[in-house]
Formats: structure tokens, C-alpha cells, sequence
């Protein structure tokens, strides 16, 4: 039996997900509220604090917690380092605060003291040897004040020193202390898990000549270009050996012509698998060679990595036992009956030879963190097994705890969620198929509200190589720009794939929500010199996200008041450096809306008397304003939004 | 490493208190849904079920779960047998349905499916030694029709057959299934526990002859009105010796008079403690005869248990080491400065000598269910150690699981929910100070929609000797009725305090919200034979309690839209016996309110356009009424309410 005389009870300590089965995620210099309910019995006095430690640490540092409401105790905690830590939350009873806080009540109701500071100091005395060495001095000064004390009155400015509150803030008797029923994990990520922007190209588009497949070499005199723009990820398809065991042809068709590329999801030929380059896009060194260059333009190389493999992947003849094999001596491909997907053979997650395979996969990983890559989009994730993901991040992340996953699934929240919570660092979302306000309002307070803040990462994307969606489409220009400034200031984290989306490129396939000649099968011919009011656009909000670190985080997004359907309003704030924005969207990108929209004073730090001003960075306007209903209109074809920075006003 | 290929994953395991630190609470015969995320990777056919046992088995029960929506899977269970129970969820690849669903997509699409049924049938021979024993003629058969079949068209009735799909349903590779990351406890509690009436006394009022102390024997006269009022628990305040140092005199006046009888909750004095009988009250035996007595009409005892001294009880001087001591030599009293509570001591959980304290004050218990108690009601378990009530309670409970133990913790949220957790049957509530119907509905649904369901029985209360609320104060017999009829059919388990309640007693101690000349003070004298319209409404209602299953239950209310704020309506429904039950009630003890009340046509199972009758089983009235909304009208000086029985109309 344990000691029973601890009192204090701990529940609902918040980070934890599925009771510490996954660590809470968060990034470096970005607060997270450590909370638990904390409480006993009676009326005592209760106190509770955080025991975290890093997983290099031997000692535990210890955070006091403060009382917020309804027994519930937290501290913001602003982590400096990356990595894992374990928490775990501590509550006693405060003995000294408790007879202080009764000794005050009966002194004012005029009652004897006197048989009080005499248990005052029994108290004292018997924590002691438990109080910070330095403090000791203080607390047997303050014993035998109390003792030379003739009129208790006297006693009261004693009683209640500052000095001695804070000498016994964290005193406390370890046999009564009681400890959370788990150590919580924690994992905290660099900058650039929580704050990023990504551009996704063809490497084969980037020719200059037209008709001429693109090289490495090319994409590196692109780079400046995607620097300028304000990107921190350049993001490419699998840059792997093109399967040619029924490639696919243009518009995914089943009877491509000779000079047909192939989709580069299709992976693996002849000339090797995932370890391998596309020999058309240049050497092993060209690569290396782009990763440095890239770096010099503080832009960081992504790789998709697609667990599939073409009939041709070397791997079917040497490890054919971890393919499904057909009664008919054929190998089992990619299936949704009675779609059939030919060029691409699945994995067989349940192949007894499992472990292989695991390890081979990882080894993909390393292979190319060898050559430099940190980043990793993962294509399909929920088309192979979970238990390999969580086995492979961990241990990557164990000796590269700087590498980052992107899950793209698309796929039902419950699977999403998991993805998310076994390891993934960021992941797609529903993003592209939120239209109104309410639907907005709802999507982003679920992910920035409820415990998938603490998990689940967001990476907005308007569009993607398999999705053109629908508002593009009618919405040409305008919408582009407007789902642009959706996704770069409602998430921390997002991206693009250009330059289809810089140019409006917006022919849809017939019947589909994709794009028509779609770059996965063909390749492409760009005139990046082209003039692009959209990439101007989006140059200014990168450069925005860049200069306001309220941008640079997500779960802080606020949604307010508008009276115009049509018109969203959210806030960002960032406490360290105080800086408050205000983003106001016109979601109708056909027409020109006013209304107003509800500056959420309080919470910005402004008083409801004083004007204030917002500074629009996109027109570079200055508004000055009072109180909480403001005016804006937008006209979505000069610009569909403002993203205000809120500042004093000094006359 | 765990087996890699176990694809299936398992989430969000409902019921679950705390990560399973504390069972889920149930009673007999009243259906619980188990639940949980259950789904793997990929676009397979996944299965689950749930692993049960009683603690007094040795074998798990299977207990198949059907799909809901958006990967959540439930099985609804009824359980038969009190007692501890554990749970766990398991999940699984179907790989027969899901090669089934494939093979149906194909042949419907015209695809060759022969190889498809090779497929097959070394399907069902591999998992042929998994089936039922009584099960494998019938898949020998199958394979051997399947390959004795010429044209692929003949198969496809074997392939969709019935029989093979239920000889298959739970036929899973061990290897490959997914168990819940823990098991889950459950407690399902005799029928008490859920559904209960409660009629309070003070046995020392129940003299037929006025200035005389009530005995068990007079309450024994009185048991066969407690029965035909149709409460089935009698519940007494403190039956012990009553402190005579520092005893309070009336209306907790510290000026007693010699012959004032003190507050039984002041415990102990030289003639015993918590194991000894007030000697004014009769003896033990007298005791063990009412007991009896009141089994007979099918009412159990409840005993109060308060763990508090009096400063003349004997522990004081045999177990000094239980209680605090202050400096000057005196035992120091219960305070909540500057209040003094002079004739009461409590104990010191903290003390050393713990393990002792905590097993005397369990003896009490034991002595108790010795002499035939089953029913406690613990007084103020929030000023008692947690850790000794989770203790003590499981430890009774495990020889005991008969006994019940209703929490008087009138505290803050947390409290009252850690002490349900812990181990407490039944708890006190909020419901006494619930008014309005918007009140009512958000108390009633954090009650029963949350997790609170689980855990937290509630028992509704109108008053207590504590508790006299304002709105009895200016209500009157209309407040008494309108109280007593929403605490009895919105709570299965529902108490009061009488017969000042139904003699609408009501005067307040000025500036409380308590009785003056309170009964806790002084002996009372009470006409029982005294005509009460509140009465006859209090048996009715417990008639009809009694006749309707659907009011047997609490989680099960659902709150239904009206037309007036001052109607609130809700329904309870009992699928096992088709018990349907619509109650509405005026709030408004003045004046007589009508509108129109919404009936939920789906939920009762009633047809929109079909006529259904409603029975008042209060008025005996019947209403023929069709579709949705329906018009009350309710008198608060007739019947404040309608609590209708839903009937099919049959002409």
C-alpha cells in the first residue's frame, strides 16, 4: 500500500495523448501550457508544480504551477531546446500558506493568536531541513522573531513577509507529495516543424529550352527565383527510376507513346529503386551539388518517398517475397476493384519476412539523409501498415531528431489523427475542400483548439498535383490569391505546387478534380520570366509571415465577429514579441464586400478607449481605429484581403 | 519488437475512467455501449469484437461490435451479473470479405475473376483449422464446390452465401490481431445502485406522543407509510451517542439548554462511538429489528456514516494519535476560520498512525453490514483522504459487493467527480440549486452525454435537513410538487426529506438557505396521519417509477425542444421492454403555462403519419396525437405536470 497520507489527487494532465502512449508535440520557442487538475480534500491549501527534463538531463528542473479556475493548475512553458522530454505533474499541501491564511482570518475577527504562532513556528522548524540552504538564515531569524514577539500584533507584518513565502514556495515533505499517475512525453522540434513554406515543382519541367527534359542544374538557377518568392522547402516528386512495365501515358492513359516520361510515383526500373536518381535528371552529385546551392538560399530540399514500387523495381526479383503473388505466377498489383492500377505493386505489410522489409525501407531514409536531406514528404502513408511508421520515425528522429515527415493522406480523420499522433511531423488536411466561413471557423478551431493542436500539424495546401479543386476553376486569378493568403496565414505551415499556380493554370480533367495534361505524366515547359500578379502576392505574404512571428505558429489563430458572411476575420498573437495581427478575408472572389468585422480588444491588449492603429502589410495603409466594430472592404480584384499588424498609437 | 504485422490499430476505448485507473460503472439488466476506433491501413475489411469477463471467470466472452460511422465500432451490452468485470478490444483483418467485396466489384464489372477464386479457396483453407469445428464440413464443402465449378457464374452463390460469412464472422489469425493497448475495468452494480428512492427521517421525531424521543420502535410503525408512499430506502442521520461537551443547543446555538438533544452529527460520547447506538434510540436489537421489519416491505436501512468526534468520544482518549494537538494541550476542532465548530473533531489523515485510523474507521462499516446494514451514506466525504475512500471502498466491496455508498459531497466539480471515481455508487448533486430550463438541460446533458455517465450516478435531492433552497421558500406546496416530480423522473435515483416535504415545512433561518428551528437541533413532533396533497403526488410518482423501466434509468433522458421557456420536456426510453415515457412540467409554480411541445417521432419509434396515444399517468388521461408538435397546458394548482406513457393507437 502506498503512503496514505499523501491527500493531494492529480487528474487530466493535459498534454497527453492516449494516456502517454505519444508524446505531445511541440516547437522550440513556442509556448505550451502544461495543465492538470490538482486538489484534496478539505479546505488546505494546495500547491502543484511541473518536474520536466529534457532526455539529456539527470535532474528534473522543476516549474511552479499556477491556480487558474476550478481546481485546475498550469504553467506556460517555453521550450529552447529540441528533442524528447518526459513530464509529470506534482501537487502537496501547503501547510505553512494554510495556517497564514487562517491566522489572518482569526487576527481580523479578534481572535487570540498566540497558541497560533506558537504552531507557526513548529511548522517552520519542521520544514526546516527541507527549505533551500540559502533561505535557512531567513527562516531561523524569522522563528525567533516570532518568539521574541510580546503584542501578536507585532507578529502580522512577520507573518506575512514575502521573504518566507518565497523561502517555503516549493517546500514541501516528499512522503506527502503526490506525483501524476504517469511521466508524460513530449517532443519538441525545431523552428522549421512548426513554421514553413513550401513550393513544389517538377524537376523534368525545369528546362529552359521547351522540349528538353529538366536536370538538377536546371532546377538550381531556379532557385534564386523560389528564394524570391519567399520559400523556405523546394519540394520534388520522386526524382527515382521511371517504372516501364506499363507506364502510363499522357492523362494517365493505359497506351503511352514511346517518349512518354511516366508518372514518377511509378517507381524503380532496370537501373535501380529508391536509392536510385532518374538518370535524365542528372547524377548523385548534381543532386548533392543542388542540395548545397539550396541551402545558401536558406531553402531546404524535400523528397517524396512513395513505399510502391513499378513491376520493374529491382526489388520484385530480389525480394519477391514481399510482394502478394497470384495462384497464376502473376504479382499482385495495386487494386480498388474493379479499378486496377498495373504500374504500381504494393507492399505486403503481412509478408513473414516483415522485418526485412521494415528494415530495408528505413534504409531508404538513411540513404538520402546521408546525402543531406532532412525533409521528407511521404507519399500515401495509409496505404501501409502503422506500426511500421511509428517503429521507422522513431528510430530516424532517435539519431536525426532535425528530420521531418509530411504525411500526405487524405483519408478519414480517424486515420489522420493516428498518422499523426504515431510520429509525423506535419500533415495535409481538409484545408483544400473548406469553402465557407463556418466551414473555416469549424476546421481550424478543431485543429487549434482540441488535443489535435498537440499532435496533429497542419500543412495547408491549395493545390496539389493530383488536386485541382473546384474554386480554382471558376475562380481563376482571384481565388488563387485568396486561397494563398487562406493557407499562408491560417496555417504556419503551407505550400504550393507551381508554377501552374502562379500563372492560374486551371483546366480541369473532364468529370475529375484534377488538372488536365497533368504534369505527373508529361513533361512541361514554364516561362518563369512570365509576370505574375499572384507571385507577386505571394512574395509580399512570405515576406509578411517572415516579418511577424504571430504568423509563425498555428494553434493561436482566433476567430471573430463580421457582419458579412462573406468577410472572415481570425487574429494571430504572439506573446514573447507582442506582436498582434489581424487577417481579414473576402471569401467571395467575384465581387467587392464591406463590413464590419470585431476587433477582440481584450485579447489583443488594447484599451477600449484609445484608438489604436492597423497597419494593412499587403497595401501598405494605416487605419487609425477605436473601439471594437471596424469597417474594411475588399475588392477581389485589387486585393481579396488585409492582413493588419495591430500597433499603438502615438500622435 | 511486437509482431510488425499486425495491421490494425485501436483508439479511443469508451468506457474508459482515466486511462482505466477506475472501472466504468453499470447495473444490471440496463445496456452499456462499449466502443472504440478500430481500423488498420489500406482500404480492407476490418473487424472487431470485444474480449468480457466477470471477475469470476476464467474464460473471455466475444462479443462481436458492429460499424457506426467514421471508424468507430460498438457493441451494446446488457449485463446479467454484478460484479468487477474487464474489457478489452480486438481487431482484425477480414481478409475473406474483403477478397469477397473485390471479387463481387469484378465479376459485376465483367473481369475475369477465375484466378479470384483459386484466391479464395486458399483463403478459407487456410483459416480452416481457426473455424468452429462444427463449421468446417461446411467450408470442406464450399472449397469443393468452388473448385468443382465450371462456369465462374456458378460461384458466385457460393461466394455470397450466408453461411460461409457467419461460419467465418470471427475466424482471425492470433498473430495478426490487434488487442487495446490495456484493459479496461467495469463494475456493474446490483439494481439499487441505479435506481433507488429515498425517504429521510430523524427516527427521534417519530414518537406518536408529542415531547417524547422517537424510537427505532416508533419507526417501525411508520415503515408500512414509508412503503405506500413507495420509497424502497429509509434513510436515518447518525443513530449514535450524541457529545455532551461543547453539545449545540437549538438552531445551533451555543447556548444549549439541559434537556436540548444535540446534533447527532456530533459523535460519541462516554457511552460509545460509531459502533454503539444512542441509548434513546432503543438497542441494538431493536435496531436489527427494524431492519427486518422493513425488509419485509421491501425497504433497505441506510446509515449515515460521518467520520467526525465529538470531544467526549472514546477514541479521543484511546486513540489521541488520531487527532491534532495544539501547542497549549487542547485537541484541535474542525474550523474554517474565523468559524469554530467546537462540538466536532476531525480526524487527522495525516497522522502516522494511518494504517490504524484507516482500519478502525473500515470496522465501523464491517460492524454495520454485521447487523444487516447495506445501504451507507457517507457525510462529507471531501473532507476525508481521498486515498482512504478508494481503499476502503474497494475493500468492502470485494467481500460486499452488495453494499452502496451514496457521497454527500455538496463541493466543487473535481471533488465530486474524483469521489465518484473512486468508488462511490451514488453522489449528491447540483439539481437542488438547478432552476430554469436552460439550467436543467446543460446540467442534465454534462450529467448523462459526457463520461460523467459512467461514472457519476447522481441522486437528486429537492432538500436535506442542510438545505431548505429559495425556491421551496417562495414556492410553496406548488415548489414542493413541481421539485419532486422533476427530481423523481429525471434521476433513477432520487431522495428527500421529510415529512416536513410534504407538509411544506418551508420556514427559513433568516439569512439561510436552511430550515429555522431546524430538526437537526430538536425533537420534532409529526401528525404522520395529516392529509398531504404533496404525498399522494410522491406515490403516484414512485407508481409510476416503479411501472416504467424508461424511468429506471437515468443517462437515457433526452431533452426535447417546446415552444415556452417555462415548459421543459423530456423523454426516456427502455429499448429491452419497448418502454416509452414523455414528461413535461411547468416551471412556473404560479400561473398556468401552455405550448407546444416537440415529440422526438424517431427516437420513440413512432411513424410520422401515423396517430400514437399518450396516457398521463398522472391524471389518467389519454390524448390521440399525430406528428411532431403537440399542445400542452399545465395548472400548477392542479398538476404541474404531464408524465405520459407512449402507446401505439389502435382503434
Amino acid at each position: 500500500m502506498q503512503d496514505g497520507r499523501k491527500r493531494v489527487v492529480i487528474s487530466n494532465v493535459s498534454p497527453q495523448i492516449e494516456a502517454g502512449q505519444y508524446p505531445a508535440k511541440g516547437v522550440v520557442e513556442e509556448g505550451i501550457v502544461l495543465s492538470a487538475d490538482v486538489f484534496s480534500d478539505g479546505h488546505d491549501v494546495v500547491r502543484a508544480s511541473v518536474l520536466i527534463k529534457h532526455e539529456s538531463e539527470q535532474q528534473w528542473q522543476e516549474l511552479p504551477m499556477e491556480f487558474v479556475i476550478n481546481d485546475r493548475w498550469e504553467v506556460y512553458w517555453r521550450p529552447e531546446q529540441p528533442g524528447f522530454y518526459q513530464f509529470q505533474v506534482q501537487g502537496w499541501i501547503d501547510h505553512f500558506t494554510t495556517w497564514k491564511k487562517g491566522l489572518v482570518k482569526k487576527y481580523d475577527a479578534h481572535q487570540d493568536i498566540a497558541v497560533e504562532l506558537e504552531i507557526g513556528v513548529a511548522l517552520v522548524q519542521e520544514v526546516l531541513s527541507l527549505a533551500n540552504p540559502q533561505d535557512k538564515p531567513l527562516l531561523d531569524q524569522w522563528i525567533e522573531a516570532i518568539k521574541a514577539v510580546e503584542d501578536p500584533a507585532q507578529a502580522m507584518p512577520l507573518v506575512l513577509s514575502d521573504a518566507l513565502s518565497r523561502a517555503l514556495n516549493l517546500v514541501k515533505q516528499e512522503a506527502l507529495t503526490t506525483r501524476s499517475p504517469s511521466v508524460y512525453p513530449l517532443e519538441i522540434e525545431r523552428k522549421k516543424a512548426g513554421f514553413s513554406a513550401w513550393y513544389e515543382l517538377f524537376p523534368r519541367s525545369a528546362a529552359a529550352e521547351p522540349g528538353k527534359h529538366g536536370t538538377f542544374k536546371d532546377v538550381k538557377k531556379l532557385v534564386p527565383m523560389v528564394a524570391k518568392m519567399g520559400f523556405d522547402t523546394l519540394y520534388f516528386p520522386p526524382i527515382h527510376p521511371i517504372g516501364e512495365l506499363k507506364r502510363k501515358g499522357k492523362n494517365n492513359s493505359l497506351t503511352p507513346s514511346p517518349t512518354d516520361p511516366g508518372s514518377p510515383w511509378a517507381i524503380g526500373n532496370r537501373l535501380g529503386g529508391h536509392k536510385a536518381i532518374h538518370p535524365e535528371l542528372g547524377t548523385l552529385k548534381d543532386f548533392r551539388d543542388l542540395i548545397k546551392e539550396a541551402k545558401k538560399f536558406n531553402i531546404e530540399l524535400a523528397m517524396d518517398i512513395a513505399y510502391q514500387c513499378a513491376p520493374d523495381h529491382p526489388y520484385v526479383k530480389e525480394h519477391p517475397q514481399w510482394f502478394v503473388w497470384r495462384p497464376d505466377g502473376t504479382v499482385q498489383y495495386a487494386e480498388n476493384p474493379p479499378k486496377k492500377y498495373e504500374d504500381i505493386l504494393p507492399f505486403n505489410f503481412e509478408t513473414d519476412d516483415w522485418e526485412n522489409l521494415w528494415q530495408e525501407l528505413k534504409s531508404v531514409i538513411d540513404y538520402w539523409i546521408e546525402q543531406g536531406i532532412r525533409v521528407f514528404r511521404i507519399d500515401n502513408p495509409h496505404t501501409k501498415a502503422f506500426a511500421f511508421w511509428e517503429w521507422m520515425i522513431r528510430e530516424v528522429r532517435k539519431v536525426h531528431p532535425e528530420v521531418l515527415f509530411l504525411a500526405e493522406a487524405f483519408t478519414r480523420p480517424r486515420v489522420m489523427e493516428k498518422l499523426a499522433k504515431i510520429g509525423f511531423n506535419q500533415s495535409y488536411t481538409y484545408f483544400t475542400w473548406r469553402n465557407t466561413k463556418w466551414e473555416f471557423e469549424q476546421y481550424l478551431t478543431e485543429l487549434t483548439q482540441t488535443d489535435l493542436q498537440y499532435y496533429f500539424r497542419p500543412n495547408f495546401w491549395p493545390n496539389t498535383p493530383d488536386i485541382l479543386p473546384h474554386h480554382l476553376v471558376v475562380g481563376g486569378e482571384n481565388a488563387h490569391i485568396m486561397r494563398l493568403i487562406l493557407a499562408a496565414t491560417m496555417s504556419s505551415n503551407y505550400g504550393l505546387y507551381g508554377p501552374v499556380y502562379e500563372y492560374g493554370v486551371n483546366t480541369p480533367h473532364p468529370g475529375k478534380e484534377e488538372y488536365t495534361d497533368n504534369e505527373k505524366y508529361e513533361i512541361k515547359h514554364w516561362n518563369w520570366e512570365q509576370y505574375s500578379r499572384t507571385r507577386e502576392i505571394i512574395t509580399l505574404v512570405n515576406k509578411i509571415r517572415r516579418e511577424n512571428p504571430a504568423l509563425q505558429a498555428t494553434r493561436n489563430i482566433r476567430f471573430t465577429d463580421t457582419d458579412n458572411e462573406q468577410i472572415i476575420c481570425y487574429t494571430k498573437t504572439e506573446p514573447a514579441t507582442a506582436n498582434a495581427v489581424i487577417v481579414a478575408v473576402n471569401l467571395d472572389v467575384h465581387n467587392t464586400q464591406g463590413g464590419h468585422i470585431k476587433v477582440p480588444l481584450h485579447q489583443l491588449g488594447l484599451h477600449p478607449d484609445q484608438p489604436y492603429l492597423v497597419r494593412d502589410m499587403l497595401s501598405g495603409e494605416k487605419y487609425r481605429w477605436r473601439g471594437e466594430y471596424n469597417y474594411v472592404q475588399l475588392n477581389p480584384y485589387e486585393m481579396p484581403a488585409h492582413i493588419f499588424k495591430v500597433e499603438p498609437y502615438n500622435q
